[in-house]
């Protein structure tokens, strides 16, 4: 179970998805911004949504149920509201463009916000909402997904994990960044559990006979094949609030759907009627707002500042080490990794052994 | 433990309550305001914020906290958005009024966003979420509220229940309406189990001491003390997702608090530094997204119907009845309380009778 990880520096990786996503015909700006997106995941902590993914754009891009050129089409537009079709393009260009265009929108009438149809996993949703942070913004950000999680009461994979990501500046270093799944967890940390081979903890994932599944390798392997359900947040039934993540999933899928009239729930899932791989039909939805429409932002940040020193200041657990605020693990990890580069797990070293053969990539040289 | 339960007829409690607002002080169109703002909760099956909250207000009125004449002052406004100062006014005036804003501001041009400083609990956010659905848009209410939930890997009660509502229409008899505390449940629901003297679940409340306590008893007595604090969404630590409700929870007090440069956290407590009572302090946040600079309305009600439609569908759990969606249980219990009344228990019967006597109340006979 001992795996061999490779640590390599940001900007090696940076610069090696750039030219994976050049050669696979995504335009000079859209590849940096397709390479940004994904190693801001891998600086902030999250591997789930990095350069280990690389490999699965490529093989849409192969596959032809992703467009590597992103045709951005505004289709209505008001003062503060667009609806955008991305036409199945690179998701992160289109999360990009479309946060600029609420951003833009919210400077000058205090709000935006823009909903799209037609578009394909965009990596962490929190990126989008940090441009609108670095704007001196709020900035929220939503997505559907592949249907994996269960209604409460249901245990039929039906909706994405759906997040919600939330994040505005302060006084302090780093801006206040919430971004999570309205699921308890997402297949990602499970695929963790596998590679260490643990159990999954009971109340994350349910079975068709509706109990809670902890066999990590019968989970991954049941999962492509509808036998397992993530939980929303909250859990099982209602007890311990199961409805309520159910909730904000359903609420996250109508502001993603419902506002540009398009796909949803188990259309998401990447094939046809017949089982052949078709476009995800993605939608997010995108919001700014503008702090100094409200108050002064020098104002806003300290009030936001000041609430989050008093939560990590509030007593701590017996038996924890501290409290944190949403956003402080992602700037911790980010000095670790400026410093000592992104680890590599085997499995994302050899995806990247294969996209460097296949498509040839001499310009950037991989230490492993 | 057997509780001897009156119903009453819902215009008898309505207008009961009308009569008491305008006895203390609240003026005609704001006593229906806030009439209306508490029978509603009672409608929708939520008596934690109905009736049952009456004679707090009555208190405060009496305390001298909370104002019975509400200034509506609107300090600051642009095309989407305003900051509005209650003056410790009644909160279901401010939250209506203020909704109201957002909803015009939304029709003109697409959003509308209202932060409020200086007001005081104003009964459910879902109530004013429903105000924007009923004129075809999207509404979103947030509010902090008295300090009561602990941070993850804390044990202090810092954080208010702090609500996140979210309702729009669809093309079904009722909307859909998600209104919920980002904590695992409310101080309510422990009160009512108590009365039926139960233990409380483990996971809802964490003690000083980090263990999770059950004593119900126990619990509501050491809560105004701070020797327990409830839990966020998710539970304690961050295995079953406590970290995201945690999240949830600073977003919405942020919203609520910072884009109006007002108190936070532990300064709502109602108390000052003495001990001495004083106003809450709330802030809220409303949100308006007219859903016509979008998509067409009904289209928008189709999707969204659609999607409800596909989750209560889905595979019901084995040993469970049905999948819900939101809004769906306050739309069946509105139809009992319309043919049943409106249960009041044993304790809300005594403070009826209470304001009936003390304020001389005799336009309204009570059943009981």
């Amino acid at each position: 179970m001992e795996e061999k990880v490779v640590y390599v520096p940001v900007e090696t990786l940076r610069e090696f998805m750039y030219q994976v996503f050049l050669k696979c015909g995504v335009p000079e700006d859209d590849a940096r911004i397709c390479a940004d997106v994904l190693i801001t995941s891998d600086i902030r902590g999250i591997p789930s949504h990095g350069v280990n993914r690389l490999k699965m754009y490529y093989d849409r891009i192969k596959r032809g149920i992703l467009s590597p050129v992103t045709r951005f089409e505004i289709v209505r537009e008001s003062e503060t509201t667009a609806v955008v079709d991305g036409h199945h393009g690179m998701g992160h260009v289109i999360g990009y463009k479309s946060m600029k265009l609420a951003i833009k929108k919210a400077r000058e009438y205090g709000m935006g916000a823009v909903a799209v149809r037609n578009s394909s996993h965009y990596g962490i949703a929190g990126y989008y909402a940090l441009m609108a942070a670095e704007e001196g913004m709020i900035g929220i950000a939503f997505t559907n997904a592949r249907p994996s999680v269960a209604p409460t009461f249901s245990v039929e994979p039906m909706l994405g994990t759906n997040p919600i990501a939330f994040a505005c500046p302060t006084d302090e270093e780093f801006p206040f960044c919430f971004d999570a799944a309205t699921s308890i967890t997402q297949r990602g940390k499970i695929e963790v559990l596998a590679r260490v081979g643990k159990p999954t903890p009971a109340g994350w994932v349910i079975g068709r006979d509706g109990t809670l599944a902890t066999d990590t390798e019968a989970i991954l392997k049941g999962i492509p094949e509808g036998k397992y359900a993530l939980l929303p947040l909250g859990g099982p039934g209602e007890e311990m609030g199961g409805h309520k993540g159910y909730g904000l999933s359903v609420m996250v899928e109508i502001l993603c759907a419902a506002l540009q009239s398009g796909a949803f729930l188990k259309d998401l899932s990447g094939f046809d009627e017949r089982g052949n791989p078709r476009p995800h039909q993605l939608g997010h939805f995108f919001m700014a707002i503008d702090i100094a429409h409200f108050v002064p932002l020098d104002e806003f940040e300290r009030t936001v500042g000041e609430i989050l020193r008093k939560l990590r200041a509030a007593e701590v657990a017996p038996g924890a080490e501290r409290i944190y605020t949403a956003g402080q693990k992602a700037y911790l990890a980010a000095k670790r990794a400026q410093k000592k580069g992104i680890p590599l797990n085997e499995s994302v070293q050899r995806d990247l052994k294969i996209l460097q053969e296949e498509l040839g990539i001499k310009e950037v040289p991989l230490p492993f």
